[in-house]
């Protein structure tokens, strides 16, 4: 029993881990997942546990307010979408149109609790896109989902609700300016806008979790920050200026500081603090190589700009894995102790 | 006294770091330095001597031959390019065009001692581009040095010794397909030719030092490696083209990966080796994210495709901490043992 608000966690694409990462999860770390239940559907859920091994047993409840009242060695389910019955199962490993379909039910049934308050945030299990959209929902992936049910919610268009990456390990924070375009398109989206939104984003939602306004350090885009314009320009002419808007609103942001430095400067390490918070990465791979450098397992997923906590592990469906009950929890408890901290005022 | 073969070491910019770390080197680690001298101007090197507080001579010789016979406790020292005398030498700090011209002449007159098989090999200490620039010397920086000189000793246009640039740590290894220039430029660079260019000159480095053929990993240049062309068509047009080339050409090489993960992958730790032995990556910072991740101090540059082994540690010359003394010698002593481990047959 705990007295803490629940966390709900999504179950995925259940032909991936998601159930066997939840199911470890909670026969690992009884602490961790204490006060979380499951979204989704029980027989996948049950089936999930039995490849892992794990003794417990799926509780359902009806309402997220019954969760506290679940003991220790079960894990309770809120039900959402069909009921299957343990004779009509997706098969483990593929790509499936009902696959795609439960984990979106999962997800919006979630975020409209946490829109709503009734849970404290949302930890979300990995969909695959394609069976996203076979399953005829037009979103590359959880952003995007949670993006529209927070714009239908706060009565917005989508563009008013932007949302920003923050990849975040024990020893570092990266907030991306852009995600999953390809890198030409990736330095188009480079601009003060851009940028300025992305250093607003990051610092609210690290003033938040933090209870200080964070100190931002803003890397570059070209190599060595551009080297006053030896190496590009978009140092001079778009990053730099970002910055003084944000400063002049009163957000501690530094830079733009040469790429291959500025994340080991704001590494974090027991024997040295990182000299900033978080470091706002131009694209994808800038921010993720060095937070996944030290192993997957450390990698927590951040949705920030949203009115809700929605944290993720950092991995995919592993269709390859799925079924063997061998997958690792590690990345997923991170992300349960990540949502807690964030939803905790 | 030692019977390998001397390595030079090239004094770099005597306004910057480059003589207080090779006196602190010398200091700290008479194994590692055992058999190294100096390229450079005695006074100069003298007076970054006195900086450190250092108990160390610097002993002048004619000649790489007479290098053995110095006792330790000193620095052996080849006079290159005019002799100064203490009151005239350049500040520390700043740059200044006899700074860049002392920098230059060592840097070329070591590397023909290389190129005639007089040193086993160079280390070259930081010079500043600018200065090399104010002396009149039109190089970015040390590699298009040494390729210029290389390609004179071979009669060849420079165009037809191409070089690539390592970087190397304990850890992780990685060849850069390009380096000094704006990302939009790395992007055009990654085509056809200097991908596989790439990895036959690390193939052929790397075999030589390992004594094995290297197992090679490709980067992708976009996220997911672009994801079966939804981010980015460069992996199915050329980096997928260039690998199936080398592979025919008897490398080992693999890919294109996930650039986020890749680097993981091919991290060596004490605890388990390493997926691949080097990665080739696209660009700049997509390569040195990683390998400066875990410190500075660690990195080790080498420049592959030379008739000549050359290191150089991974920093700058630090003007802001030039004439202090503090200056640390870790990445020096790294690429001195490195620069040993590659000539030794």
């Amino acid at each position: 029993m705990t007295s803490l608000p629940p966390l709900a966690i999504t179950q995925g694409d259940p032909a991936g881990i998601g159930g066997e990462i939840i199911a470890r999860a909670f026969a690992r770390d009884p602490q961790a997942t204490a006060g979380c239940f499951v979204v989704g559907d029980r027989a996948h859920l049950e089936r999930a546990v039995a490849a892992t091994g794990a003794a417990l047993r799926v509780v359902p409840v009806d309402d997220p307010g019954e969760v506290a009242a679940v003991l220790p060695g079960a894990i309770p389910l809120v039900q959402v979408g069909r009921r299957h019955d343990p004779g009509s199962l997706v098969a483990w490993g593929r790509v499936q149109a009902e696959a795609g379909r439960i984990a979106a039910d999962a997800v919006g049934w979630a975020a409209r609790a946490a829109l709503h308050g009734q849970v404290a945030g949302l930890v979300t299990a990995p969909l695959h896109k394609e069976a996203l959209a076979a399953a005829g929902f037009d979103f590359p992936g959880h952003t995007e989902l949670l993006q529209a049910e927070a714009a239908s919610h706060l009565r917005r268009p989508v563009a008013e609700v932007p949302v920003r990456m923050m990849l975040a390990s024990d020893e570092l924070r990266t907030v991306l300016v852009s995600i999953h375009v390809s890198l030409r398109e990736a330095i188009e989206a480079v601009n003060f806008d851009n940028v300025l939104q992305t250093l607003r984003i990051a610092h609210q939602a690290l003033a938040r979790s933090l209870g200080r306004p964070p100190r931002l350090a803003v890397a570059g885009l070209n190599p060595h920050a551009g080297e006053g314009g030896l190496f590009g320009r978009e140092e001079i002419e778009v990053i730099a200026p970002a910055v003084r808007a944000a400063r002049a609103e009163g957000i501690d942001a530094d830079g733009p500081h040469a790429p291959d430095t500025v994340f080991m400067r704001a590494r974090a390490t027991p024997a040295r603090p990182g000299a900033f918070d978080a470091v706002v990465a131009m694209y994808h791979d800038q921010g993720l190589i060095p937070v996944k450098y030290l192993g997957l397992d450390k990698g927590v997923n951040v949705t920030l700009g949203l009115p809700l906590v929605r944290t993720s592990p950092d991995h995919g469906t592993a269709f390859d894995l799925a079924g063997t009950g061998r997958a690792d929890p590690a990345s997923l408890l991170a992300a349960l102790r990540m949502a807690r901290r964030l939803a905790t005022p």
